[in-house]
């Protein structure tokens, strides 16, 4: 199959075989999202070789039968669930997990010990024909849910992770730092709290998606110290986290939703002082995000920006890493 | 009056003028703790120049006459609520607060925007004869609670605040580290959760100490990384940092229990991928702790080390600072 391919930090398109791992789920992708991840991994933030890409929405072509004897289930029962899913247009939690290990155990799979994570950690991703995972990672989409929408949904459950996490209350002042691929999402799902919501946001095109959602803006002048009450920090950048602490009122909650490349100096006084609380913030779940889908309550398509074949990936990998470039799919 | 002064980070003995603030209470210091910020103060940690000192138990000897003409109470309902105080054995909350601030108005009045500190932020402490505070921040100390004990409730308050931040579950695994001064306090409180706590502590009259309460130990290399449900950090170093860091569960909660001096280089990356809480924590409740004393759940008095006169308070703060010394007191 064509498939997009990420070795020593540089990017190729190959033909591959098609996955075939036991006991999952084969799947046609139908169309894929390039996230910031994706930029980072093939910038080499961390060594992955592989296929890359995990939003994606595809169809259930096949269930590889399980070469697992010590399964427990009876063979007939595994069959009707296998069976179940072909012909299926689904959507996939990127986190394969053991279901044994200890963070397993206590309702923490996301964190499962010994993962893989899709075209992040040792598992292909979805920038190719075809994409693999286990039956229990998949979710089925709702008919009235476009597939241009339905690829967003692995972004947007990660925005409602904050909601997991954080009890946002409608009364809150909330101050959302960024408002690109992610950030938009945020600001999305943030409002449907709603809080006091103020996006800052760099690039004129983000700031009109937010007004035409009468989502509230703010200019970094105009972030008042020591006022919010809980601040996601979405773009990833030293001076965001800066701003983030300075915004934050004594006790409130720094959210941070992205990762951050290398290091960072900070002085933690002023947070043992101020008794800020900083939670680091990743994948989410996936029910919420399909429903808020299926009622139309958000709607990430205006997010997207470019579609190309996965012939053209490459380019669209070029055309993702311009800054505050939107959503480019592929497929 | 006789009183300990700092003041270009030297430390000397001076006779200065009783306080005489407006509206608040006089009160004989009968005996008063050293505690790590006042080391960190008199190293320079923070400008300060007065009295520092913050844990105190003392006597109140007289309430100085309000001269604030715009005061909405009664005048005689003030005078008995300033009579009530006089003669009466008293420990007192350390942040002197506006009420009218959005911090005080939210609930946050240790956060308060225009706070004085006692001995820390504008505001004369009580390594002296005599101290004030305002009426607000006083609290009755129980007789059956003597003075040794009593002198802990400012820091027995801050190890509640740990409680008041995050819910602490009995069934949870919870490290410690650092078993000095706050440290023992903190491990003392954490054990009445029921919850499954281990403390690594450097000195063998620390840890004899807590084994004395039944509290178990632990070795730095026995602490499996990525186990521990809530880790508190107790001992404002990088390295306890870093040992927290790595000790820390997938979505479990570091507590950052001390300040920390000077800046520290972080990788944020691991924080977000493990969704990690950090919390921040300062100044606790007293009615709690007070509680707590009464009810002889806790036993601070075990740290004391040395007693000294005020007028050896120099001999007092280089005694200590010496490593891994516990509670020197004055009076």
């Amino acid at each position: 199959m064509q498939s997009l391919w990420l070795e020593n930090q540089t990017l190729s398109l190959r033909d591959i075989p098609r996955p075939a791992k036991s006991g999952e789920a084969l799947i046609r992708v139908q169309l894929s999202g390039i996230c910031g991840t994706d930029l980072e991994l093939a910038r080499g933030y961390y060594p992955f070789t592989g296929v890359p890409g995990h939003e994606f929405v595809g169809e259930v072509v096949s269930v590889v039968e399980s070469d697992d004897s010590s399964r427990r289930e009876p063979r007939n029962l595994e069959i009707s669930e296998s069976t179940k899913w072909v012909g299926k247009r689904v959507v996939g939690e990127i986190n394969a997990v053991c279901g044994e290990c200890e963070q397993c155990k206590n309702g923490r799979p996301t964190h499962c010990e010994i993962r893989t994570v899709l075209g992040i950690l040792n598992r292909d991703g979805v920038h190719a024909e075809y994409t693999s995972l286990p039956l229990a990672n998949l979710h089925l989409v709702p008919d009235s849910v476009p597939d241009e929408a339905a690829v967003f949904t692995e972004p947007l459950a990660a925005t409602l992770e904050i909601q997991e996490q954080v009890h946002i209350q409608p009364t809150e002042r909330v101050l959302l730092i960024g408002a690109g691929r992610l950030g938009q999402l945020v600001a999305q799902t943030l409002a449907l709290t709603g809080c006091d919501l103020r996006v800052l946001a760099r690039h004129p095109h983000q700031k009109a998606l937010l007004e035409a959602r009468q989502i509230r803006l703010i200019s970094e002048d105009e972030i008042q110290p020591r006022r919010w009450d809980v601040v996601v920090e979405a773009t990833g950048s030293p001076s965001g986290f800066d701003l983030a602490r300075q915004a934050i009122r004594p006790r409130g909650t720094l959210v941070l939703k992205s990762t951050y490349r290398g290091e960072m100096t900070i002085n933690w006084s002023p947070f043992v002082v101020d008794e800020i609380t900083i939670v680091g913030s990743r994948c989410g779940p996936f029910e919420p995000a399909l429903r808020l889908l299926e009622r139309g309550e958000v709607d990430p398509t205006v997010l997207i920006a470019e579609r190309y074949p996965l012939a053209r990936a490459l380019e669209a990998y070029e055309d993702a890493k311009k800054p505050g470039m939107l959503k480019v799919l592929l497929g």
